[in-house]
């Protein structure tokens, strides 16, 4: 998603062939999807969230699209990217999350009253095996940019994922701690709020904080 | 997204009609696709995660997206619903919106180590107009079931908001504020912290709680 996408809202039937269609119209003008998200159906209604670069000419797009037999409504909306911005994820024992996510919210406030848009999105998870599969995943939500691991004793599994992650671009803070999680984290803090700020500060465009200098230190 | 969702995971190239070649295969084995999401793009390669339901036969469509040009890689992931569960949602201001989340967080915590999977996810934000867009957009987001409004003062467009996304399914707490809200809300709660519980009690399928019969009730 890029910063200037544009969103259309598409309502329609919730069956087979539907988002062919949908696709259909959208690479019969060769216009490339640049994000697409469905929303659960509701009463046989399945509503489809589609961005295209700025730069595309929706017009058509939106009338061909009603156009076709199995679509109801058409509208462009301002992208999630627009509202909810970047986001902070924080994942661990809920004590540490908690205090994690007090620091990052009273930081990203700051920020967004000057204009950023960022948001602090949490997961308390007990167990190895579920923590790495919360880490690794978050390389597939949307708009995350930087991980803040906030437990006592993270290693093994977790930190593959956290290597894992690292590779398609997710920075990982963690908090100094127990295990081996310490050693692959670009930043190591051990105030859980402090935490909580600094990785605020590490993904929004109104501070002056590079993680890439800070690489491997602990605070 | 149904519970028990299967999530195909397709990398393939970013260009205009890739979805469209993936959405004819899962059109042409007539199977529905409940869910599907894109990821920004990184170096010309685009990822998809595809969910079906979970009677859908999935290794024919394994096969068939192995077999487009355009698709490099296709592999099998728990989806987001199984690894981050259903989603509190937290807007307001900075203060509110952190203690809140502490309560969630906590209660969260407790209800996930007895099996459920519980985000909690916010946005500290100022002004009527950013906050009814995120308010609105809260039916937009995958998994949330519930939002919280933290703030001291809200009403006029973010009371309206709130209307149009009940009728949506989304629940709404209020943080006990001066301002309309306060009058649509399900429920009222003055203290942040038990609002934070309260809420994930209300999602929670471990406890005990029915928001239906506290409608208007004030805390």
């Amino acid at each position: 998603m890029s910063k200037g996408a544009r969103t259309l809202l598409v309502e329609g039937l919730d069956a087979p062939g539907v988002l062919a269609s949908v696709a259909g119209v959208f690479a019969h003008h060769d216009t490339n999807i640049t994000g697409i998200q469905t929303l659960p159906a509701m009463a046989g209604r399945a509503l489809l969230t589609i961005e295209v670069d700025a730069d595309a000419d929706v017009s058509p797009l939106v009338s061909d699209l009603s156009a076709l037999p199995q679509i109801q409504r058409v509208s462009l909306e301002p992208s999630l990217l627009t509202i909810y911005g970047k986001r902070v994820i924080i994942i661990g024992g809920g004590a540490q999350v908690g205090q994690v996510a007090v620091g990052a919210i009273s930081e990203a406030d700051r920020h967004n009253i000057r204009g950023e848009r960022i948001s602090v999105d949490t997961i308390p998870l007990v167990g190895e095996e579920a923590l790495a599969d919360a880490v690794r995943a978050v390389a597939r939500l949307p708009r995350a940019e930087i991980l803040v691991l906030a437990g006592a004793i993270m290693g093994g599994a977790i930190t593959a994922a956290v290597r894992d992650i690292q590779t398609q671009g997710i920075k990982v803070i963690a908090l100094n701690m127990v295990g081996s999680v310490r050693d692959v984290a670009d930043l190591v803090v051990t105030d859980p709020l402090q935490a909580g700020v600094m990785a605020v500060m590490a993904v929004a465009r109104t501070a002056r904080f590079d993680l890439t200098r800070q690489k491997g230190r602990v605070y």
